[in-house]
């Protein structure tokens, strides 16, 4: 018997081995009232009150669901509870004009939409027939249901949810994520990067940009608090490390600097020294500023390369035993580079002698 | 596109990213001559080596090769040179009775097979179109070759290997593995048990009970050095850890009991304190040997479940940050169990209270 992989192999797997351990902390600082905390038994019973409303609504299986939004739990939470239930989630950077916001709704046929309140003047006259702003209202309707959502039948084929890309050339490009492209691509991050359940994450990278590189699935596995992060700034980054015991966090370049200043003005021992691995992609950052995350931040530096389309990780560059014994400026430069394939995406072959004489018994 | 999953992805990343890095130390000791060390890159080559034999021997894609071995580089090798080019690998128990042995491959419908010279005696008389006595003439014909293979179209519905349970209610019964069954299990097991690049696998666990339970796919990718050990010694194990650095073993029960009795009487300091993590399954430890384990070696103890069936893996059971402050003993207690379902696996729903109250602006 075949099983499908799905997104819900990560967060079935949370809610049976970690049921009380805090699953979400949202950002305490937002529009919208904060969700606070969320435990993983909860996280579990959420998807299952978003698949009653999305019923409510009557949303067919596949029908898109989408959102524009900071990094929030509600955000969080819809990734598992409208994929999770069959039908497709669009996350949409909200850093984008409402032009291109419209187009993607429209081009994704979106049924649902839910608005970020810091958004909703800027967005004002976007709607679909079915439209929230984020907040008291929204969680009304989406959260706190009882009843059964009508079944899914797990199907690996199915998209999960729709990535647009940033449009630098053209209109933005949807990306359909598959089920089984998530799974494939949480599961090989989380064994590349060595995420387990000691972790703890802190969301620095946008969820929209790729379901934040699939890393949100992954951690959810391991029973891994997510901090949500609103917006990027380096003295908060470096509080809720030292706040939350955070572990692990993704982002693009401008993150490794803001953290980097932020530390320059920090007062006492920087946290995560010896424990944090930030994860960075989108861009390779200078070989000083990765030196520096060593030197200054006592942090470890991962470059990743990835698109969109892939799902996204293709290449991994993580310190290797070979250059323990190097100085952090030959570390720093061999960490400049994107790396080496991950398992499963297919390497050219390199090019080595690579003959291999048969023993004899001489 | 859906790329395929096959075990080659793990050989393709171990020769790209590690091709220097050596892959097999042969064991020394052993009736035919060792085969000494084998790097990744040749790791590779031998690959293109075995399929270029086959295509010889005229065998067919999905034609059956089996071996009859120890531990041993040779039969490690038989996994990617076989399986990787397109035919099904059976590894046979050579603890089997020979009519057991004969109606493996009987049923297997092998068309070739391979034998360790020390049961050359027991299983004379067993012979399919084409055998060999592993050795100088095996060496001879399935190493050594130039030229290309016949190119195999991956599919990840073929059959990589069969694995032959014990047959303690029955004749031995077949499971046929398929690549993606091999690649989901080996990617959920390198995750799960934290398996990297830094890791040095000793073959403590024989490589025919489910291709080492998929672990020896799972090192290969992370260009491992896999250490070959033909008989389980527990002084030698600690040798070998001593020597080659070990990190990571895999075993039943039998294997710890022969560590523990072995430490009693070593000299000096324990090898692998605080490094090594040792993966046993196949029946539950008493938690006195698992508490000595921690006490007494300094290894981390990881408990898995799984059947042959399973690919194997579907519980795994390895400390969390909860246990931390436990005592020995009630750690021990809490690893007496199989644990907790690997991501993939089926979880039962934990029955809790797990209703979420939506936030409301008060």
């Amino acid at each position: 018997m075949k099983v499908p992989m799905t997104i819900n192999d990560f967060l079935d797997r949370g809610v049976a081995v970690y049921p009380d351990r805090v699953a979400i902390v949202d950002e305490p600082d937002q529009p919208a009232p904060s969700l606070g905390e969320i435990t993983y038994a909860q996280l579990g019973d959420i998807r299952r009150q978003m698949g009653v409303a999305m019923d409510e609504l009557g949303l067919e299986m596949g029908a898109r669901v989408a959102m524009v939004s900071h990094n929030s739990a509600r955000l969080l939470t819809s990734f598992f509870g409208v994929s999770g239930n069959g039908r497709v989630f669009v996350p949409i950077n909200f850093r984008l004009s409402k032009p291109e916001i419209e187009y993607i709704i429209e081009h994704s046929g979106a049924e649902a939409l839910l608005i970020d309140p810091e958004l909703e003047a800027d967005l004002a006259g976007i709607d679909v027939k079915h439209t929230w702003i984020m907040g008291p209202e929204s969680d009304g309707f989406w959260y706190g249901r009882e009843g059964t959502p009508q079944p899914w039948e797990p199907d690996e084929d199915a998209t999960a949810s729709i990535n647009y890309t940033s449009g630098t050339t053209a209109r933005p490009k949807g990306v359909e994520q598959t089920h089984r492209a998530r799974w494939t691509n949480a599961a090989i991050f989380g064994w590349m990067a060595g995420v387990s359940d000691r972790d703890v994450y802190l969301h620095t990278l946008p969820m929209f940009h790729c379901d934040g590189w699939g890393m949100l699935y992954t951690v959810t596995a391991m029973g891994v608090k997510h901090v949500v992060l609103r917006k990027v700034d380096g003295a908060e980054i470096l509080r809720r490390v030292d706040e939350h015991g955070v572990t692990l966090m993704c982002g693009a370049p401008a993150v490794v600097s803001a953290v980097l200043d932020a530390a320059a003005d920090w007062d006492g021992e920087i946290p995560g020294r010896g424990t944090v691995r930030i994860v960075v992609a989108g861009a390779p950052p200078p070989t000083a500023i990765i030196e520096r995350v060593e030197t200054e931040l006592g942090w470890e530096f991962i470059q990743i390369y990835g698109l969109t389309e892939t799902a996204p990780l293709i290449t991994m560059n993580r310190c290797r035993q070979e250059w323990d014994e190097l100085s952090s400026l030959e570390r720093a430069q061999k960490l400049s580079r994107a790396g080496a394939p991950v398992s499963g995406s297919k390497p050219r072959s390199t090019p080595r002698a690579r003959s291999w004489p048969v023993a004899t018994t001489s």
